[in-house]
């Protein structure tokens, strides 16, 4: 019930204060603007007298109106809760509200705003005395890319009071046009997993964050996939505790990063036997939104190596295959679902309610995805 | 000689790679623009064929010209090699290019260079086989200001290898307009401590870095020295292995940094005896130059409940008075120096070759000060 209540209606029934404007939790200092209204509407706020136009693009672009100080405003139309990148244009420039802070995504440094109303919100908000984990910054060299990189690793809390401890460890794919700070930043996966193991709902788990985009040192194309398995996990398994065996190793990623996320997960199953895919497609001959390659059993044998031949070794080596999207997304993640299960091939589906392409999605994917793994 | 030597004489005698011009380390991606040529001029271009006008900002304002494929280029006079902000302006609006990162600085997420050729860069460029420090980016609760606030604590490579090894502290505060991220992203403060610490140049020590704007709950000021005091040092007592003392306790910071520092350091004498101003003053009276201040025996002596009172007494309790500027900053801190030296208050001057008010300037003072700590 509380599920399906709308925000708007939750809104409406919560205390005098939610009746405010409210300033977005991700403008900077106490910037007033951009706000968010009871009825999920953005109010934004440029000050730029001597701009000539000026616009928002949030899914459209919303003309912003100057006032005689100088002030440029305009309220949008009312959003779905959660994490929403935009961006101000003006003749032909696209470029970032200097309201708020920027998140990397759509390829650059962007802004973004924050429509609060979830109803379960607390999930991803840290609350005091809840144990913290810690999230490192790591800068290393990648002998694949040719390059120092940076990573983010989260260790659970407890990681340091207990050096002879091993723990399972996570890897976490952002979507495109994003980096390693997004589970971070716009996902508040250290958050998350905090909560969850505070209230015994998840296993303490290391979750390794690394960029998606990893080209080869020698221009021969992506090199992701041995970035991650030459580079990346034999530091981990080096440098951290980590229970270093596919039992123990799951693999996750959103929309682009789920794509990634099966790749590694189903291409290498010396490795991997938990795999998350959030907003993102398993790849199965040419996909289509009740994908042609599902269909097709020749494709279907064939993917992966045949890891979707036969089902019952599938079920017996595999602990986890989680799919899941937003509501807003529409149905073709649940079809491939639906059909993997036909065929025999368990697997767990999970859907955000309302919630489009956006972090707000991914953040109750990564909690009903955690509360799974390494059990 | 070296040091005297000028970047682009340096640059001319060295391979001809550096003929070429070099994309900025600051450029996202594999843009190709901004770059930087050898004659340390850097060329910036932006595609927007809509656009009616476009500047660069960076020092001053350079008119950009469009091309007949729509892209805008200029190219800057002759730039002192290190990190510099920077902005793209039309039509009365300022706002950042999309080829490069932001970073936290001049209040907003900003667009910065990265002009190469300092001789000495090596010192802040991370080596492969240096054993890598750690650091972490943490959430906590500060009761002063009444929210959740973001920490960087560096802690120096063989941290976690070593369960019982307890760590001297630095507090290194940014500058204005920055904030925690900045002695990461734009110093290299973890890169040059652990180059320092693997040449045995520097003791392993913890970092801790805040924000330095914390406003109190209560809306009665500002909280940083609270803060600071009551917040963040407890807890990184509690949650890291430190030398908990004052003899094991530096603080340090650049610019208004500098002058939270001196406020730490010289206020709370029972909590520091390591002190760090880099590009940044001590506030005695009324500070000029040649401070007003300094000159006043009575000022100078009523400063910090009488710290300057005994030279001998500050002598025996303070381990070091780091003081330090960029070349191109002037010599008014030099002047200080030479004051609290001429009224026998032991003290350090380091004054960065060519350098201006930039992080290459405090890149070099961190490696300095970092030498002479906790001996």
């Amino acid at each position: 019930m509380k599920k399906i209540m709308s925000s708007l209606a939750l809104l409406l029934s919560m205390t005098g204060a939610v009746f405010a404007q409210l300033p977005s939790p991700t403008n900077l200092g106490r910037n007033p603007y951009p706000q968010v209204g009871p009825d999920m509407r953005v109010t934004f706020r440029v000050n730029a007298p001597q701009a000539t136009s000026l616009s928002v693009s949030l899914g459209k672009d919303y003309p912003m109106v100057k006032d005689e100080n100088g002030f440029w405003t305009v309220t949008s139309d009312p959003q779905v809760e959660g994490f929403h990148y935009y961006s101000l244009k003006t003749g032909g420039l696209t470029f970032n509200d200097p309201s708020v802070h920027s998140y990397f995504g759509t390829g650059r440094d962007c802004s973004a705003i924050e429509v609060p109303g979830a109803p379960d919100e607390d999930f991803y908000t840290p609350h005091q005395g809840v144990p913290q984990g810690a999230v490192r910054s790591i800068r290393y060299y990648s002998k694949v890319c040719g390059q120092y990189r940076r990573m983010y690793v989260y260790t659970p809390a407890g990681y340091e009071q207990n050096p002879s401890k091993r723990y399972p460890v996570l890897y976490l794919q952002h979507g495109g046009g994003e980096d390693e700070t997004g589970w971070i930043y716009q996902g508040f996966a250290d958050v998350i997993l905090d909560n969850l193991v505070a209230e015994g709902k998840a296993v303490p788990m290391i979750i390794v964050m690394v960029s998606g985009v990893a080209q080869k040192a020698d221009g021969s194309g992506d090199g992701f996939e041995a970035m991650v398995t030459e580079d990346v996990i034999p530091l981990i398994d080096q440098r951290f505790r980590t229970l270093a065996d596919r039992d123990h190793r799951a693999v996750a990623g959103l929309s682009w990063g789920a794509k990634q996320a099966y790749d590694l997960g189903l291409g290498y199953r010396n490795l991997f036997s938990w795999i998350g895919g959030f907003s993102g497609i398993i790849v199965i001959g040419e996909f289509r939104v009740r994908p042609a390659g599902y269909e097709d059993p020749e494709q279907f044998a064939a993917a992966y190596n045949g890891i979707f031949k036969d089902a019952t070794w599938f079920n017996a080596n595999y602990h986890l295959l989680f799919i899941a999207n937003g509501e807003a997304e529409g149905a073709h993640l649940k079809g491939m679902s639906d059909l993997l299960t036909e065929r025999g091939f368990n697997n767990v589906f999970y859907q955000s309610p309302r919630t489009a392409h956006e972090w707000l999605t991914w953040r109750r994917c990564l909690k009903e995805f955690a509360q799974r793994l390494f059990k």
